[in-house]
């Protein structure tokens, strides 16, 4: 069955690598992801599942989408990416499966893969230049999945388990090809990140992400930075210079910086900035500059 | 050696496959589950070791043997599934391996295996249709084991690393069958999990599980709600129809349904019911019917 | 590439065995700790990942420390151990690569290492004898090593994705000795755990670590409580008796013994020491004794 995956592989479009990553809202108190990689294992014995996170806050599917995008380059090309947040689950909203930049990538149809799809081609942060393909969108015929898989219809609630764990362990064995799993999505869900809103002199964002440690991550990417002009960082009523690592300020104070994501951050060394500046997701954060 | 459990492995016992599944009450703070893990490794290399959870409550035994009964059958039959919740560490509780429905089993005598070894013939949720033989149940030979890999005495207060994680690479490396692990035990400690209360017109039972999302997990089956008229759940206060899923109801609002582990679950749609309903692991749930 | 290591490797100094524990205090609500494992494969694709903990409390370099220390040996030797709690990411501080005990390690040059480096020749819970040879410490060269592996600059803020997962997969899979990371580091930061202060019939230490049961772990190695007289523990105000298990005190009692990791420990059964006795990191220990 490989053979027909290694006749579509090329340097654009490298075979599956037996890596599934999986991404999701579960957290770690229950069992439900490791019931998914129980549905992987069943599927395909050999695969290597690696947790992205499973601490996206519930239903939050932008901050899923965020996460999925700037995450999945770091991985080895032909690695199948599992991001399963899902608030129509149960619904008539569509199971996709697609390919974009070297890489595979299943879920639900509802934004979640947006931002993947629309940045596939922009090369940023690839380690090793390629020339990559379109990114190929399919929607998983579910019965025929199922049915080869020899399991009983989708629960209605857990698709994880269900539908997705099973397509992705299919695509990671090489057992299918992208193509094998249904016919060709045209048109999916677009990634619920907001743009920023460019204007002369100013980039005006919003706070998509608070990390663990209390650092803002803005929908504001490096490529938007570069070559401004004094920029300055206002968030939350105080305004911040744009520094290159965390250790420019002292201990307490706030920084702004191009965090290691290419993603604009505004931290507080040795701190939290999310509970000294009040801020939460959503919230404003504004780049003015001089030119 | 590996030889040995092939004799002895057919349809209904299947050989070990290598898969060690983990749910403890342990949680991901502390390098304890970590630390397990490099005890499995070191008597079997080639482990691939999955997490259930270490979400359990600390010592809620009720809600790990609740998980551990829900999930091992998503796994591929012949895994190994090591459950530790462990209050009586120390004491005199005898260690157990056994083999039900196809898969094996590591974990104290304490309950934590009750309801796998009671239900694991009902064939309940399995996928592939199997005529499984009487579970198999072994008290683990401590000083045998210990003895047999080189390792010292265990230790007072960690035995899911010193005893249960051993004996559960042992198996799962096919290095020892289940009955080289100990003699037969004919009696376990019975599951920890209240079983409902059916009268005429009603089923009463109660919260076993709150999850991640806030909602209410029923000791109360679908096979006891198959075929009832006009079943209504009632729940702190108020009472509700049984849905197909999520979205029969608004926003907001409260659902009674079947959940994707077969079990009654009560929740709110895109919210916590257990916040709303201000209700605890413990609380009465009770259907009513009309026939 | 391999034929270098097993030309160095002997009983005291195994070869890498692909196996890599990783401890942070990334925590598991953001990716950065998958990202990181990403990394790894990037480099070394068959690597066996296993998480010790990424629940160190941010930037604990000391509680980092004391858990590696206490946690390495349970893994087969050979396993390489990369510990990335990293305040001075950015700064000037130097990259480890180091061999001790039989195991590798791999993290920032702030004490992480320090515990392991100081106490590596102990022998102290080894499962089995072996004469260790001195530790050896590389400092890695970041630019050789990024380079060998096509990897851009590192970032500013993220060393454990862009350094240290590169340098441990390197180590891991063989395909670098730890020699060929980088030159001889003579010294290195010393753990940050304090000593105990030992004095006549008085050992006064600190609380290190408090674990997810509340449990009070000390900076007090068993070594130092054999052959004691009549020791007594006083922590908060109260004074207890050295026990073995904790079931020689009632249910809700609190009780100090040595626990699995050879430390001393102040639990309270069936309940958390740290909240009944409103006890934090850092509060005094102190184990009195009649000889």
């Amino acid at each position: 069955m490989s053979a027909n995956l290694n006749v579509n592989a090329n340097a654009n479009n490298p075979a599956a690598n037996g890596i599934i990553t999986l991404l999701t809202d579960f957290g770690v108190s229950d069992p439900f992801v490791g019931v998914m990689k129980g549905a992987a294992l069943s599927a395909f014995r050999e695969a290597t599942l690696v947790d992205l996170t499973h601490g996206i806050a519930p239903q939050d599917v932008a901050q899923a989408a965020f996460w999925l995008e700037r995450s999945f380059r770091w991985f080895p090309r032909g690695a199948v990416h599992l991001a399963v947040v899902d608030p129509g689950v149960g619904s008539a909203r569509a199971a996709l499966a697609a390919r974009a930049a070297g890489h595979f990538f299943v879920g639900p149809d509802n934004g979640i893969l947006g931002a993947v799809l629309e940045r596939a081609n922009d090369g940023h942060h690839a380690h090793h230049a390629h020339h990559a393909s379109e990114p190929e969108v399919r929607q998983i015929d579910v019965s025929a999945l199922t049915g080869r898989l020899g399991l009983g219809p989708p629960s209605n609630t857990f698709h994880g388990r269900d539908v997705f764990a099973p397509a992705a362990a299919l695509l990671a064995s090489g057992a299918a090809t992208l193509s094998e799993l249904g016919p060709i999505r045209a048109t999916v869900e677009p990634s619920p990140i907001p743009h920023p809103d460019v204007t002369p002199g100013r980039i005006e964002g919003v706070v998509v992400c608070i990390d663990r440690f209390g650092n803002l991550l803005a929908n504001i990417g490096e490529a938007s930075l570069v070559g401004l002009q004094r920029p300055r960082v206002q968030v939350a009523g105080i305004e911040l210079h744009l520094a290159a690592t965390y250790s420019t300020v002292a201990s307490g104070d706030h920084v702004a910086l191009v965090d290691s994501f290419g993603m604009l951050e505004i931290a507080r060394r040795d701190g939290s900035a999310a509970a000294t500046l009040g801020v939460a997701v959503g919230a404003k954060v504004v780049v003015i500059h001089d030119s």
